[in-house]
């Protein structure tokens, strides 16, 4: 059976976002891409914006659960608050839709995918695409975004194999 | 022509909640509370639950517009991007109900109901139980919100006359 998994890469200005289609240890793409906000206007509009738009991806796609990367805590607090606004809406539209919410940190997401927890982008796009292959050319942060609904992917089969042995 | 005003003072735990009427220069108190969410839970369970308990608050009272009080930045940015995130949820509720949201610093409500904006919480609790004195015992949390209500409505009624003037 088929299990669709919703992966996001949050962030105010761009949130990347990707799904994947999970049965046994097969994945397959199903598509991927960007969600955005624009500088100028004032942050309610901007998180409202992410909202809607997230909320038309998961309405289109139906996916069945939902893996979100922990945001980097940014050393100035101002700019972690505006980012945890994001993060904020950005958890809520797939647990408002009923989606079981993962959250992973950047170096579990690195490991999952790469093998290393300090792994830099374009090794993560690249494994994503060797992981992928019907992905195509994908952007860094739709390719972030891939990556985190992968981990996720590897984190359930191993919770569920946990379980069949109990 | 009654205005209704719902004033908002977020936090992840604890957020207060206060609406009041403005007909001219007169405010009357309609009805105040908290919203809280569980320690134990994840964040975006925690979320979620901070969600819909505001979308209830606004189909109830049908509040025409909406004021959050802009929140303290701690210096701990993983405590500010927590904040942040249930700030996203406070401020993303009225935008998708289609309220005009106003964002307010803490120094500007303490200045618009006490008058100086060093005022300390139970001198906010005081004054605003005397310019509302519908609104009896108030807890601390559902004052700030009632105060920045009220701020938002004194600076409306000020923006209009601006407006007349022009």
């Amino acid at each position: 059976m088929n299990t669709r998994i919703l992966g996001l890469d949050p962030g105010l200005r761009i949130t990347g976002w990707g799904i994947i289609d999970v049965s046994g240890s097969n994945l397959s793409h199903v598509d991927h891409g960007t969600v955005t906000s624009q500088d100028e206007e004032d942050l309610s509009s901007r998180l409202l914006s992410l909202y809607t738009q997230l909320t038309d991806i998961i309405h289109r796609y139906a996916p069945d659960e939902a893996a979100v990367e922990e945001t980097f805590v940014n050393k100035n607090p101002l700019s972690a608050l505006k980012l945890g606004a994001a993060r904020g809406v950005i958890l809520l539209a797939p647990a408002y839709a009923g989606l079981v919410v993962g959250e992973y940190s950047a170096n579990k997401v690195k490991k999952s995918v790469v093998g290393v927890g300090h792994a830099d982008k374009s090794q993560v796009a690249m494994m994503v695409g060797r992981l992928l292959p019907k992905s195509g050319g994908v952007t860094k942060d739709a390719a972030d975004a891939l990556a985190v609904a992968i981990c996720h992917a590897h984190h359930r089969t191993f919770q569920q194999k946990i379980r069949a042995t109990i």
